[in-house]
């Protein structure tokens, strides 16, 4: 008999994956049993040519709080705690590294590694009623490796603030500061992030996977290494089918056939 | 007879030079010859002692489209492409290396390469009809190049979010999210443009030559490193003699007098 | 007798340090003695465990005006330049390294390396009086060493339209580019800078210290870098007694106690 109620969800639809994390008496809390099921489903969508954009949500009311404590505080000993971040901080380079979009789909509270999650995704729209904090700080464990995102996503000082406080921020402070780039009332959150998913699953899939990693990769070069790493990514994509279909597509004002080469 | 219609055009008052894009019926697409006419330009500017600073616009509906796509599609060959990129790039690194500032006084739609020119320059100036765009994702080309000037002016959600999707933000967004300084009414852009312009042009050319340059120089260090270049350029900048003319007349609450050394 | 008007005030309360600029005449400028009285109380408080925040503030009309130009005229020597500009920059570092975090207390002007001040804090609370401004453009010498923080904390259009321009920002703009975190009604400056700071202090001192330590030392890597070295930094404060005690605290519905190890 399957398990009826998997740790993570996979809900594939017009080419659009949706991982669902689930454990929602939890909060969704990340505990080495759905992190290593978010990096066995991340790993399947890699190779996954049906999928050309993913959504990342939750079930109850959370989004996720984060690491479960229970489970941190179950094993001491310095080991357990090294695997335990490494494996996190593997789950959000997996993100990171897809070579597909991600969107995070935020209704509920985001923490700790909750927040840092969103701030992986490429993109992230959350409803009103989601909140964002960093609270590590409350409970004598900053949150240094949601930071690493975060700092990455926010202005210094939104950053510290949000670390040295620990306080929920509502969404459109989070919109304000760049954690999320859309927000909308709670009975709208779905479709508004369908709707995305499916514009952006509309383009060439070859062309989407070279951009993410050029960007990514480009972000952390000086500005003249930047140039000539993606003038050379602008070569290769230009050399590739599916860009000489789009651009004659564009010129004969018909729409483009992508064949993903 | 000189040609009646140059692909740039260039306007001096008052130390500011103004160039202006002009292929209109092409909206102002960046093809090879425009670059060329824009970098050597650029390459007069830099010599040039009457130029205190740059406006940089164009004629007709668009400010630019980016690449042009027919010229772009006319030479396949992986070499043809290498150039055209490079080049490309080389433009725009010219405008970040020039020893003078450079605004962008921007009327209409800058798509692309076009929305990278706004954001290579040090600062922008938009009509409340401009618009922006990273589209190239719709054609299979993701603006990889772009982005390198892009994601170093807004916030990475901001950035993934036009380049993944491709849609055109309005003046008050790109504001709002710091690819443009000002949003103005078109009646008013190139009043606004030149008085911004007229007001760094009353300052120390030297003192706008040394503070540009590190101001991207510094950029690319870590904090100690920044500090100890900016620094030495403090220095710098102390002995020559606009420094010691400037503090000098601000002490005796006069006008200074800039002689440039 | 002691001297009646020290040039840096210290007054400690609840585990809150507030070192206050006290050149109210000279608009707080940072004439050598006062950079080496901030020094010498930021050495202090380093070693203080009773300290677990500080207060940077100013008496008299502004916050700070930057360096002290009659002494920068005083000694025109390249040497005496480089040691000028170099103690200044080492006096932001104290403030970024500092084991503690620092919150600016912003009720008035603060322009060039008072910006700087105000920039290299780790949070910033602002009076609606206070006016931000890099006016170094103005007399010749660029704000170079106040760009080094200003362009670490806003976007860069946002810092290149400040440098270039010299122009005073109202402490609303410098909210919204992200200069400062809140503005307040001057009346409740004090009480609401006060309140944050308590808020901050009630946390654990170490994990504090670690916290921002990991902050600026991460933002500095690559992505991969920046997990690793923050992974090992996440293990490390789990091993720490606070940590283990705020978790179980927080399991367990009670208030933690901190023993700051």
């Amino acid at each position: 008999m399957a398990d009826p109620s998997p740790l993570l969800l996979r809900d594939d639809a017009d080419g659009i994956a949706t991982l669902t994390l689930n454990r929602p008496d939890q909060r969704n809390a990340l505990s080495t049993g759905l992190m290593t099921a978010l990096e066995q489903a991340l790993d399947a969508i890699a190779e996954d040519s049906a999928v050309k954009v993913v959504i990342l949500a939750g079930t109850g009311p959370a989004f996720s709080a984060g690491h479960d404590l229970r489970e941190v505080r179950a094993d001491r000993r310095r080991e357990a705690y090294e695997a335990l971040f490494a494996q996190c901080s593997r789950t959000m380079l997996k993100i990171v590294r897809l070579p597909k979009p991600v969107i995070a789909r935020v209704h509920g509270v985001a923490t700790a590694a909750g927040c840092q999650l969103v701030a992986s995704c490429d993109l992230a729209v959350a409803s009103e009623a989601a909140r964002f904090a960093t609270p590590g700080v409350n409970i004598g464990l900053f949150c240094s490796t949601p930071m690493v995102a975060l700092s990455r996503n926010v202005a210094r000082k939104h950053a510290m603030e949000m670390l040295l406080t620990g306080d929920l921020i509502p969404a459109e402070r989070a919109r304000e500061i760049g954690l999320v780039n859309r927000v909308v009332p709670a009975a709208e959150l779905e479709a508004a992030t369908r709707e995305l998913a499916r514009q952006i699953a509309s383009k060439s899939p070859l062309t989407l996977a070279i951009g993410k990693e050029a960007f990514y990769a480009q972000a952390e070069l000086d500005l003249e290494a930047a140039y000539a790493y993606a003038s050379e990514v602008m070569t290769r994509n230009m050399l590739a089918r599916d860009a000489g279909e789009g651009i004659d597509a564009f010129l004969e004002k018909r729409a483009p056939q992508w064949t993903g080469e």
